[in-house]
């Protein structure tokens, strides 16, 4: 029994005198005393369960154990994630949080007294057709029809999934197998990188870079892909590009010229194109946005991701979905199957009501999709001119709710941070919402680990906020400038 | 030009008789004339887009498509599911639909309720924490610690995922790796088999074997595992077992004897157990729901899983959980930040208010957890009257509301069904469906292909179905029982 102990580590003097009292009770079989003292011992719970089912089983699991009981291989590594960090910092309610992109303005009243009144009607809590809602994929076709001009198949080229999260996964999963090689532009969603890796592929990186500026104002336009150095991450092994447009950071809105050079080299390399455009109403003046499915060649080899949270500001209803043919949708598909098998009922049906309320009124300024574009340009407007208040130079992004901005120039005292080894940004931000209790997100975490020096000096903020919030992020960025001088 | 043509197979005449009126549309540049002939071509739109997009790009891309977009490996085979064929099936609204489990009972009011308020509130419409709403996890520890007698924590010990079939994804592919054997008991959720073959893992079957009855009622617990059998199939490359208790299809309740063979067997081999318990509630008189994670040994390897479509039916909200320790969920909650990042924020907070309201009146009998069994064990034995009247022996569910029959005695002339090769079940449900306008799940779908025969005769009926859906269905039993005799 006394050797038994000694394989259990990290016991604390007072855990032992625990141990020998509760080897006592066992081996005098009172059982039940013990099972009682179990109960109360509270923060040694767990630890006392593997003791005493050894003891009771003769075996040491906690010796045994960390040898099997270990994460399975695709998922080694792929542990740390930059929203639960940075979420869990921002949890305290008196910092202002312009991190997540997390929407605190007012929702259109109809997608709200929609879900309200589906709530209550019985048979819309129960199951639905596991790759859509008959109802929404039918509203879905019908919008898209219209911005592809062309027929889409509501039951074999749409597939709804748990955000356009799922999407992205499903996809991932669906087409990419272990060996092939993936090209991601940086910077990118922070996600695209671990669902390449649990799927086996390799990741290849791509930068954006910036032409230099010269005084005038910084546009996410300034921010290209250099055509050769696309043009030599592809080859034979390549299976697929992830795209991003608008794109989460910068805001980039990708030209028509852009998104041409992309297409050849797909064709030419016979490779997939999986395209975010979750921000796809999101654009201002003087931009357009284009979806690379509808360029001659790339329907067949493009899955599309839509998002119901970034359309109808709901971010909480986890709902996307993936339009592409019925070639590449199946396989979308049999990994839904198996995966989650189907999304909500009653948030679906609400959003195919949401959708053909504003499908009717597509022409009509009030349609969400026209006026939130319309109202989030304000505060673009207004996050740039606060940050060029303060001495920063933001990127002025033409796209998305979001902006990014160089902020070494701040006065901040990093010196007693925590963990050295972190980019410049973490630290930034973590000792932003600490000292000055505003949130934001580094840009470092929407890079691979090569490029993340490149973008250590920005960080992200979200604009999809209310007045109120802005006015608040105003202030503190105003007393802090003022502190500086 | 021409050559490029004979590339394309399976056109019909008609097709190509098109082609050749699109060759010239094109040759001779009207290609906007081509463009509005492709929206008018409304059946071959995708065949005539790839051919269109040939002749702009020089690339005969289907010709080349079929080599590189094909699925991903993990997939392989893994297309086919019995819910979305059968499903499709039931969806004739003239149909009396036993099939799938969906509720059509009246919900509580309290639920539906709740979701109707937090619709209306903004703050609720937006992302949650990724690994459970924190009042959901909340309430489902304070829930649990009272069933496991020990403490839960919240953020540690629970993952909230999207329906119960995501925590089996997660737990599945958070720690199951290629090369791993997993045990499966036959019938099982058919489910199980595909997700441990995508993750490259090999599933190992073993029977419940039912006992003989000698013209006494049948019972699901005459249906057992022999414990020399089942403890041949762990060796060291055993990585887990699933079990599910209450059981889908039989309605088999795991006893402390049962459960304490299996629990043994794991601890020997060192080896996970992944235990499905989404009708821990629907037990019925003279039965006892036990979890294995309680049993001594157990917690540490045991991953618990719960479902709210079966708790509180309503399963459109596609909410489950896993419980289980730290250093196994947290390996879940890394596969789902890579999936589907978080749950549905409306529906996680309506289910927490809805467990707090039942948590409090636990030994109430209008709690739902005390309720609903009571309802579904009334509706379970007018299904064992009603098909005992018409010459069948069920097998008496002591959980869970399914009931299986062995129907071959029921006349149904099945030689003009299509698909020859399909099991007796298969050709028996789609039979009945179509002439009797009854539908139900074939339990040959719940078995791996070597254990299929075995089965073929059984199939299985829901019963958590409103009394006029009762009644409805025992017209068709008796209609088709007179026409016989």
């Amino acid at each position: 029994m006394t050797r038994r102990y000694h394989q259990v580590k990290r016991t604390s003097v007072r855990q032992r005198r625990e141990l020998i009292i509760l080897q006592w009770e066992m081996d005098s079989k009172s059982i039940v005393l013990a099972q009682r003292r179990l109960g109360s011992l509270e923060s040694r719970t767990k630890f006392l369960k593997t003791i005493y089912s050894s003891k009771i089983l003769g075996l040491s699991t906690s010796a045994k154990m960390s040898s099997k009981f270990k994460n399975a291989k695709r998922i080694e590594g792929l542990d740390s994630n930059v929203w639960i960090e940075f979420t869990k910092l921002a949890a305290d309610p008196s910092v202002v949080n312009l991190g997540q992109g997390l929407p605190d303005i007012s929702l259109p009243m109809y997608i709200k007294e929609e879900l309200s009144k589906i709530a209550t009607t019985d048979s819309l809590n129960q199951y639905t057709r596991g790759f859509g809602h008959p109802s929404l994929v039918k509203a879905l076709s019908c919008l898209y029809e219209k911005l592809y001009q062309n027929q889409i198949n509501p039951d074999k080229e749409i597939l709804v999934t748990v955000g356009a999260y799922g999407s992205l996964f499903n996809a991932i999963h669906g087409l990419i197998d272990e060996g092939d090689e993936v090209i991601i532009i940086v910077p990118f969603y922070d996600c695209y990188e671990p669902m390449v890796r649990m799927a086996g592929a390799t990741p290849v990186f791509v930068p954006l870079r910036s032409k230099p500026v010269d005084g005038r104002k910084w546009s996410s336009s300034d921010w290209t892909l250099d055509p050769q150095e696309l043009a030599s991450k592809f080859n034979s092994k390549t299976k697929a590009i992830i795209l991003n447009t608008p794109h989460n950071p910068l805001g980039k809105v990708y030209t028509r010229e852009e998104l041409q050079v992309i297409a050849d080299l797909c064709i030419k390399y016979d490779t997939l194109c999986i395209s975010d455009e979750v921000y796809e109403w999101l654009v201002y003046a003087g931009n357009k946005h284009l979806k690379i499915a509808t360029f001659p060649g790339m329907w067949e080899r493009t899955i599309t991701i839509g998002s119901a949270g970034k359309t109808f500001s709901v971010t909480g209803w986890k709902l996307g979905w993936s339009i592409g043919p019925d070639h590449l949708i199946k396989h979308l598909q049999t990994v839904q199957q198996n995966t989650v098998y189907t999304c909500a009922t009653p948030l679906q049906e609400a959003l195919a009501h949401a959708f053909w309320i504003d499908i009717k009124r597509m022409d009509d300024p009030e349609c969400y999709f026209n006026s939130l574009p319309k109202e989030l340009e304000l505060k673009r407007d207004r996050m740039v001119h606060l940050l060029e208040s303060i001495g920063l130079k933001p990127i002025v992004p033409d796209g998305g709710y979001f902006i990014i901005a160089d902020v070494s120039l701040m006065d901040a005292d990093l010196s007693d941070m925590e963990n050295n080894n972190e980019p410049y940004d973490y630290k930034f931000v973590k000792w932003m919402t600490k000292n000055k209790k505003l949130s934001a997100i580094p840009v470092s975490a929407f890079c691979n680990s090569e490029t993340k020096l490149q973008f250590e000096k920005f960080v992200r903020f979200c604009f999809i906020k209310k007045d109120s919030t802005l006015d608040a992020a105003e202030e503190i960025f105003k007393a802090w400038s003022r502190q500086k001088s």
